[in-house]
């Protein structure tokens, strides 16, 4: 599958062009949009509040009452396996493993008016359209496909906050554009909560759509701006029985009325058209108001010129790839390479409109003062690598996200900084408080351009939040008893090391009480670990050990996506202490061998939705973040080489080309910051530390320019495929090991790497 | 029931200490509580933004999936016939037939904690209280109340944006105040559409109540202060099954957790009390956000001085008050009197917050630039005579009303002025485009500090809403076809109306074109007059009367809220022509003189919920709106004392000093504003014309303050209740008949009735 995928886009002229210069053409957005991956193969700019893209079903969360598991496939809106497009709808997460979104779904067609997607096999009686991927062509911010069903082609691009589209019609006098509002992405009955549509003139439409969901209280603002006028255009409500209707009832609502609002808004827009007409809509978010998204549209795309926004929407995908510039042993490591730092710098996305206003998860209408706001933070995935990443080669963005967080942290009345947040709200998904990683690691690599005080004060209070996920436990025994709450292991090792982090951004800041309160605390792993079976293992409330208990399993044994082998290898602030824990060095590098080498019987998949055996190494699992940094610490044993030797393994394993290229969930780019990190040839173990490991490059050469203004030059020699071992290291000529410092990388310079395809024993 | 009332309330202190110089003590709030009033008890401040008051009874749109009639008599929560308090809530219409609000009941109770309001004949199952008349206390911007079940004191006042509680408890360390975000006046089951609560500290609350109801798409900001921490404190989510939890579900969201957002929400907080200790609550809303709520609410009553906010809400009714000053045969006269000048100034409500901020009709938020943005137009109403009266003696706040109107035209997409709009909704409930009438009025009576130019784009645009209520046809056949569109005849007639004001309008600017085009539209009442039978009745699109005919039913017949006997007489712009129609002055007198004395048979009330005997004289119906002027139409005729006979006789048979003393729905305010002017001795029988009809004052005297600074004596020389006739008029000393201006009215002076007991014919 996936070859024959690689073979099919090779046929198309982008890729018969070998455009050096350029790196953004090296940008596949079909990568990982099969299977595990969720990423979005449709059009949005760097770091871009507008991601528009198709969608290939319209699943349900619910299905007779129940949950859809099947729901999970569609985090990003798309399948690739599927054979029919329902619309392109203006917001998507990129490589998720829960969704929300799917904002504002538009659909062209012809012929008779369909108000419903229909099925994917009896699509001619809906709106959705068959394809083929042979009509279709993914670029950074370009989509284009032909739907069959209408013989229409549909084009995509986006300015920051503006989707763009192009639609070449057929001669028809049945011409129209659906627009459905009801339609969205984990949809369930209840989602909609209102939807509210003007019809301005018969080229402006705007309005809103408010949903719970992830976001529980959530409403997104659109302006919709059509290049011709439309002939007529109605709407129908899918929800208006048992609804009061009061005076309204004395108009005709559904066809050329220019106003309606309920639950479950459709609408339809009908035109005249020639023979290759093409039909553009500018459509413009806006998390604040209708007349924010009008705005946001006149200051962004102020002409009909596709290709002019097209354009410079690439362009800015260039200006951000030229910050690393990579030789590769193959194109497809370029391939890859380019595109993890396009899924890498797509989440968090700007979240505020032209003059700065955004709504704050108070619900109020806030400004920006000073900063750029942005929003979706999958923490627990992104601490490990995006952000560090984001601190070598975004400083200024990552800061920007700090003050977005401290943001949040005012508007919380938690008085918490967030867990997993998106669009003026907090779901709290996952588990610890990684937002302190984030912080601590900004004001450990120098890049705290926020109020590192109030940060301070924000961690502090974030790590104190009782009623959360069992902190009071964790903080009255050291640990959090399973019989009170469950994934205990998981939160206690998770919340010690965030503990670590508070307690380094006090040292930094001369606090001692709470570095020393802190560092207390980073001490609690060693609470769930039992030196008679060598694993963390679930501990209860009375103090004793869970007693049914298997290392292998993930479901109610203390963890949460990882179960006891890769968890127990989770004290990534000090590996020293684990490695003693488990025995010592020897004993540790033989476990880790154990752990990339075992055979995990198919029981261990049977209920597990967001693991596959695509992204598992043995029991060492790639596909969940809690592994990222399991390769990496053979670095404290007496075998580096095999550190080096895995994570060359890894990179080979779990990257393609192909639309199936990710080994699991991108995780809004974790999986690609850490692709890039490892390319590269370090790795960020301890976010909160300045330090990286070394590991393996896997570029020959590479060019980062920083921010600050210097140049680091990555020189791999000897690279091959083969060559994974590094005999020697050299920064500046001077021969360094196992670490690398960040001011060290910050200060520029040559870092060379003496591959070689024997281990340096 | 009435003369029991009068007695029981006289035993109270307020009443038994007549303090003559202070005008706002005449007002009863609880005159038109009882039946069809429709008016609420509680406190408010003139045209404020809250009106605190109690609600007796929780009754919903619908009953067993059917509309529930009894809903009708609840439009302003509270009934007095009934034994229970269910609470009290921020919002409330005065006098509607209609309604909606009913925002953020509170209710204050002790003992077992209750969540639903049980019923009145079981309220120890639920948080209602049984409660006594004797204990209860109704002032102008003060109410108070003992709730029986509890023994608690509960005392209300209100500053422009704040509800202000005072709850005296017993020693309880089960005290409780619930806050229902669910209930509501008129709720069904789909009315709220989302609530949403975070508590901010242990005093402070903030949140929004979002409703589709009249108002289809109405959000509503609050901000809740208590005077005291609570203890505890909790949710109950009314619609928490099959909605999607997500991560929420790691919380116990039910106790202590500050932040709750769903469909139907209610919350309760705890306290300890001491005997008679009195627990305080603020309650701010804001048309835009929370943060707004909590700015007026710090701006309009930065302490905890209840005695305070309640003397200055009084003063600004004195303030009011003193606008004009009586005296009076009875003190019956002047409670009715002041008590109506109290219901005319309470709608329209000023809706912005103090910084100008508040939610257009686009649902974006707007800033009142240079005006005060007022919202609540029943203008189907208030055409007739609230907003003339306003024009006298409110000439500023209505010049902002207008503008006001003008910016809900800015914002309309249909490009048309209010029908009948409330808080950034446009309920399109009854008929006409009588925003026409507001505007040619001001013009005409030179109250026109508003954009004229575009008034008149926007009075026009109205007029040619063709998709409105028949305009279409009623534009190409000059009537409004009942097979077309029913209550053909009521439409045809009122466009007559609002076309000739339109007309006035462009003829005083100069526009001929525009005035002629009106003018011929002003005479399309003709269209519809059946001379064969003498009245005004429905005509079909093949220009053939309707053939079933009843002129004393209102239902089906081509009529709203009247039958054929009373729209018959609607054409205020041109008695003459409506006398010559009806076969000259002679037949056209007995003709009204048999509309007061026939009698109506029983059947014709047996489908009405609108009007009952209460607001009938013969056939002519004053608790409706249509037959306000008619009594004023023998001016036109050559019996003019029968003008000064009627209206006498109306007065004293539909206006009482009882909560059942409003023989009708007040409407806003409209029924009291008749018996101001009616009063006074003057009616504006033709909005939109400077003139005013001379009738029979039932002052003794009176003096009108004008913003102008002038004064207008009203003496009624040889005043009693068997004078009503009127011998002979003098304005500053020359003898005047029939008519006066508004200029001659607004240049002051004295304006003299010599009274008599016989007509002077």
């Amino acid at each position: 599958m996936r070859h024959k995928f690689l073979l099919s886009i090779a046929l198309l002229p982008l890729f018969s062009i070998a455009q050096k210069t350029q790196n953004f053409k090296y940008i596949r957005p079909l990568i990982g949009t099969e299977r595990m991956g969720h990423t979005f193969p449709g059009a949005t700019v760097p770091f871009g509040s507008v991601q528009l893209s198709p969608d290939t079903d319209t699943i349900s969360y619910e299905l007779d009452g129940k949950y859809n598991g099947k729901v999970y496939e569609y985090c990003a809106g798309y399948q690739y396996e599927d054979k029919t497009i329902t619309g392109f709808s203006h917001t998507h997460f990129s490589g998720t493993g829960h969704s929300d979104l799917g904002d504002f779904l538009i659909m062209p067609t012809t012929g008779e008016l369909f108000l419903n997607p229909g099925t994917a096999t009896n699509h001619a009686k809906g709106y959705r359209s068959a394809y083929s991927h042979k009509n279709e062509i993914a670029e950074a911010n370009y989509y284009k496909v032909k739907l069959d069903d209408y013989n229409i082609t549909a084009e995509l691009t986006t300015s920051q906050r503006v989707g763009f589209h192009q639609y070449t019609f057929p001669k028809s006098e049945k011409s129209h554009v659906i627009l459905d509002l009801m339609a969205g992405i984990y949809n369930h009955n209840e989602k909609n909560v209102w939807t509210f549509v003007r019809v301005e003139n018969d080229t402006l439409i705007t309005g809103y759509r408010q949903t719970q969901g992830w976001g529980r209280t959530r409403t997104v603002y659109f302006a919709m701006s059509v290049s011709k006028p439309f002939k007529s255009y109605g709407f129908q409500n899918n929800d208006d029985k048992n609804i009061y209707k009061g005076f309204w009832r004395k108009f005709d609502q559904s066809k050329n009325f220019p106003e309606m609002a309920g639950r479950k808004l459709k609408m339809y827009l009908d035109f005249d058209t020639n023979e290759n007409e093409k039909v553009k809509i500018k459509f413009a978010l806006s998390p604040v108001s209708t007349s924010g998204a009008l705005e946001n549209m006149k200051a962004e795309i102020p002409h009909w010129d596709f290709e002019k926004t097209k354009n410079e929407g690439q362009m800015l995908w260039e200006k951000e790839l030229q910050k690393i510039e990579v030789e590769t042993i193959s194109e497809e490591d370029k391939i890859n390479f380019y595109t993890s730092m396009y899924h890498a710098f797509i989440n968090p996305t700007v979240y505020m409109d032209v003059d700065g206003s955004y709504k704050g998860l108070d619900q109020n209408v806030h400004k920006a003062d000073g900063f750029t706001n942005y929003t979706t933070f999958s923490l627990w995935d992104t601490y490990r690598a995006l952000h560090p990443l984001f601190n070598v080669i975004q400083p200024k963005r990552n800061a920007d996200m700090i003050k977005s967080m401290l943001a949040h942290y005012d508007q919380s009345v938690h008085k918490a900084l967030p867990v997993w947040s998106h669009y003026a709200n907090e779901n709290w998904c996952m588990i610890g408080y990684h937002a302190v990683s984030l912080i601590a690691d900004a004001v450990a690599k120098n890049n705290a351009d926020f109020d590192t005080n109030k940060a301070l004060e924000a961690m502090i209070s974030s790590s104190n939040l009782d009623y959360y996920d069992g902190l009071e436990y964790y903080k009255k025994l050291g640990y959090v008893p399973e019989d009170k709450n469950g994934a205990s292991v998981s939160k206690t090792l998770e919340y010690a090391y965030d503990d670590w982090c508070i307690a380094q951004m006090a040292k930094k800041f001369g606090r001692n009480d709470i570095y020393e309160t802190y560092s207390k605390r980073a001490e609690n792993y060693k609470n769930v670990f039992d030196s008679t079976v060598g694993f963390m293992r679930p501990k209860l409330s009375d103090g004793s050990f869970k007693k049914e208990f298997d290392p292998m399993d993930t479901h109610g044994q203390g963890f949460i996506e990882g179960n006891a082998w890769n968890y127990s290898l989770y004290v990534p602030h000090n590996p020293e202490s684990l490695i003693e824990l488990n025995g010592g060095k020897e004993k540790f590098s033989k476990h880790l061998d154990e752990l990339f080498s075992m055979n995990l019987p198919d029981k261990y998949f049977a209920n597990t939705e967001d693991i596959t055996r695509d992204g598992i190494i043995g029991n060492y699992v790639h596909g969940n973040e809690p592994s990222h940094h399991v390769a990496y610490l053979y670095n404290w044993t007496n075998q580096p080489w095999k550190t080096q030797e895995k994570v060359r393994m890894i990179i080979k394993r779990m990257y393609h080309s192909g639309p199936d290229g990710l080994g699991g969930n991108d995780d809004t780019g974790q999986m690609s910051a850490w692709y890039i990190f490892t390319s590269l040839g370090f790795y960020p173990v301890a976010p909160g530390s300045p330090d990286y490991a070394l590991g393996s490059p896997l570029v020959k050469k590479a060019t980062l320019r920083f921010e600050n203004g210097k140049l680091l030059e990555i020189d791999a020699k000897n690279q091959s495929d083969k060559n994974v071992y590094v005999k020697k290291i050299e920064l500046n000529g001077k021969e360094i090991s196992k670490f690398i410092t960040h001011e060290q990388l910050m200060n520029g310079g040559k870092l060379t790497f003496y591959m070689d395809k024997k281990p340096s024993k």
